[in-house]
């Protein structure tokens, strides 16, 4: 997959072994994230409750990843490429371990939602999970295929996401505003909407790994981020 | 610093150039949370956006790391101890990298709160972040002197920034409850408190690394995490 044709095959057998774990992670986090997602919709604890317990084998398998390039680079004389590739290897591990905390954290939120009022929509978080979950899904293809192009697709995507948390983040607070009842939902809602576009923006790393990956250059930070819920003034003071 | 005596006089330079950039990187986050949280409580959005503007020299310092780290690792065959000193730092950056983000997202929290009601008092921000800029100087000290017994403090306190947090979650939604036009700043307030909970929780990964480090063993993930907020039902269906 990465600088092929190696002289010592078991160096590409290695390598190898360590982007199988990495995909089986992502693997786990795509179904994580559905789980915590569905757990939500359908107010259902126990569902949430195993997408929390499901998380410790992705930290597992983290620390797998890590053990098996730590020995890579210890036991090897990697070239610049082939560093690239162990070292992006670790990185996109370490991203999916947070995508993992995170969809464990929105199973945390499914479940004090199921206790509280039943309000009557979820608003935009379905759609906003289903969006992120493709992120996710298209950057591990592009993980796996070397794909540049296709990373850098699912790079700019990343503004789509900003746009739903925006404009979800002003509807929960007018909720909010319309009945204190809602106060406490809509606070979990909206910690959850934040989770989900925080798991977009550790796919937009992950873009970000395979395109250092190949050219060996960092992405100079010029992300176009478009969550601007942090500077909205809102009508607090006009009701 | 780390495994001392090299036969090659310049690897222990270069790792002590490597970890003098993660120390400058460390002065720099420590000083911009405090300046985050004074712009806060000053209501001073040109002093939050010094905040913002501050955080791409942090995010510099974080490539110049992984540049010479990288670099180390091609050109030398570092030994085990001496590999995980070098990804010990990497790692250190990283975490050092978000904590930087999530001082310039308070900064952002800060602004935004400015241009809305003023309500009384700030609750407990003020002291939580105090409490959390301990916790990051201490651990950098910590990371500096080799001091693992240091570190195992740091990552045992963090308990304290959560039972802070939890305390101001409760209270901000009950203000919230009380009246509607506290709903705009009390979100601001509550994502403020979380991304200071979440600078605490990197605080408790750099203490980890420093375990690591010493000892090549990862933490079991066993942190005791009393972030509850996540499964407060509260009383929105009381009221």
């Amino acid at each position: 997959m990465i600088g092929a044709d190696h002289t010592v095959h078991s160096y590409d057998e290695e390598l190898r072994q360590i982007n199988n774990l990495v995909m089986r992670m992502g693997g786990m986090v795509e179904s994580q994230v559905a789980a915590a997602t569905r757990a939500m919709t359908a107010r259902d604890s126990d569902a949430g409750q195993r997408v929390i317990d499901g998380d410790a084998e992705i930290d597992a398998l983290e620390r797998e990843v890590e053990r098996l390039a730590v020995r890579m680079l210890a036991l090897r004389q990697p070239m610049a490429i082939d560093l690239r590739g162990i070292l992006g290897a670790v990185r996109v591990a370490g991203d999916l371990e947070r995508m993992g905390d995170l969809a464990a954290n929105i199973a945390k939120r499914s479940i004090a939602l199921a206790q509280t009022r039943e309000i009557g929509s979820l608003w935009a978080i379905p759609s906003m999970s289903a969006r992120v979950q493709a992120m996710v899904k298209d950057v591990l293809d592009a993980y796996a295929g070397d794909d540049v192009a296709k990373a850098e697709r699912v790079w700019r995507s990343d503004h789509e996401v900003d746009e739903i948390y925006n404009g979800l983040f002003r509807q929960l607070l007018t909720h909010m505003m319309a009945d204190p009842r809602n106060i406490t939902p809509c606070t979990h809602l909206l910690f959850a909407a934040k989770n989900l576009e925080r798991i977009a923006d550790h796919a937009t790393n992950v873009s970000e790994t395979i395109r250092y990956r190949e050219t060996g250059e960092h992405a100079e930070h010029e992300r176009p981020k478009s969550d601007d819920t942090a500077t909205f003034a809102g009508n607090g003071d006009e009701r």
